[in-house]
């Protein structure tokens, strides 16, 4: 018989790439099935028919030229039909999911490292999640000249690794700003150090979360 | 050798089904182009190879079920792709773009009488047009029982036609509160009478505009 919590508990990792944000999440989603919790695992953009076409139009842009703007649509409609199909019916259930990148990524990469305003993001995020907020952010805060080495030493280089240095600071940034308006929230947890470190910092804020919600 | 206008000239056609809007759309294109002037039609959902990707899973909307708010981020990702890719360039070599709906529709549709928040449905209107407003719309008016007998004449029953009475009055009355508040911008051409009548007043309004263009 699976661990029931009082109430559904929705986690969302964050960080720039090379922080470990998957990793670390996919690493939670095991342990926490280990210990007998209903947990679901989600990833941004993707998850759902309609998410994963966005999914594949966005990994087309080098080749079709998605502007900025459009590519905010995209991972909105996505990010939408998920809220809907899967994130809300499972914190109905009482079910913990974690969730691979959510708003605060579009507000950091499309917001304060693209050209989007950031206004115009945070009213998108809102309308496609219909005012869901995730009860945890686990922000993985890492100097983005360290993510880039770690991932260089991985060889997955890709284009989202190929864009300036500058946009990577932004990103950064950008993330900051926002756990520094929601401290409640997002959990900066610094993601330099070892991996065996981080994760250990990780998982104490998801004990720290499971007991608020009585797991 | 094309005639040329002053500036590009941006005109929307607009209505509930039954309306003729489709019909006189076009029947102004060949007008405008027998005239020598350089002219674009598209419509709404689609015209773009991502648009058109929208406009697919759209209509496949009864087999997925689609949600309404889902809905309505298919239709301005749509448009935000027409708006950059065809619209905006079209407008700077200053041609004519003619449109089969556009933002109109989708506060009447989505807003008034679906269940989206007005508000949300403008908002998203502007940031996927990038603020881009039509400079004429010719929105044609007909009673709803009027133009779902029109329809039922031409044997042309879809999903829309079938939903309530009660929906496609509140779509009217979401238009005319639109042309009631930007009444510079939104023709009201009454569509219950004969076709020819109708496409009369139409193509007199474009006149119109065409002078002020300098056409």
């Amino acid at each position: 018989s699976k661990k029931k919590l009082k109430k559904g508990l929705f986690v969302t990792f964050e960080g720039p790439e090379g922080s470990g944000k998957t990793t670390h999440c996919r690493a939670i989603y095991g342990w926490l099935r280990n210990r007998g919790y209903d947990c679901v695992l989600v990833r941004e953009p993707g998850g759902t028919a309609i998410g994963e076409k966005m999914r594949d139009l966005l990994l087309d842009r080098r080749n079709k030229g998605i502007s900025p703007r459009v590519e905010l649509f995209l991972f909105e409609t996505s990010r939408c039909q998920l809220v809907q199909e899967i994130i809300v019916p499972a914190l109905k259930k009482k079910k913990i999911v974690l969730c691979d990148r959510f708003t605060d990524s579009t507000v950091a990469y499309q917001g304060y490292a693209g050209n989007m305003p950031i206004d115009d993001v945070t009213r998108m995020n809102d309308i496609a999640t219909g005012g869901l907020k995730p009860d945890v952010t686990i922000l993985l805060d890492i100097d983005p000249a360290a993510g880039m080495e770690r991932r260089a030493k991985e060889q997955k280089r890709d284009r989202i690794e190929l864009k300036s240095m500058r946009f990577h600071h932004m990103v950064r940034r950008g993330y900051l700003e926002q756990a520094r308006r929601d401290k409640r929230r997002i959990r900066v947890v610094r993601a330099s150090g070892e991996i065996e470190m981080t994760y250990k910092l990780v998982e104490m804020e998801i004990k720290d979360s499971l007991k608020a919600y009585g797991g």
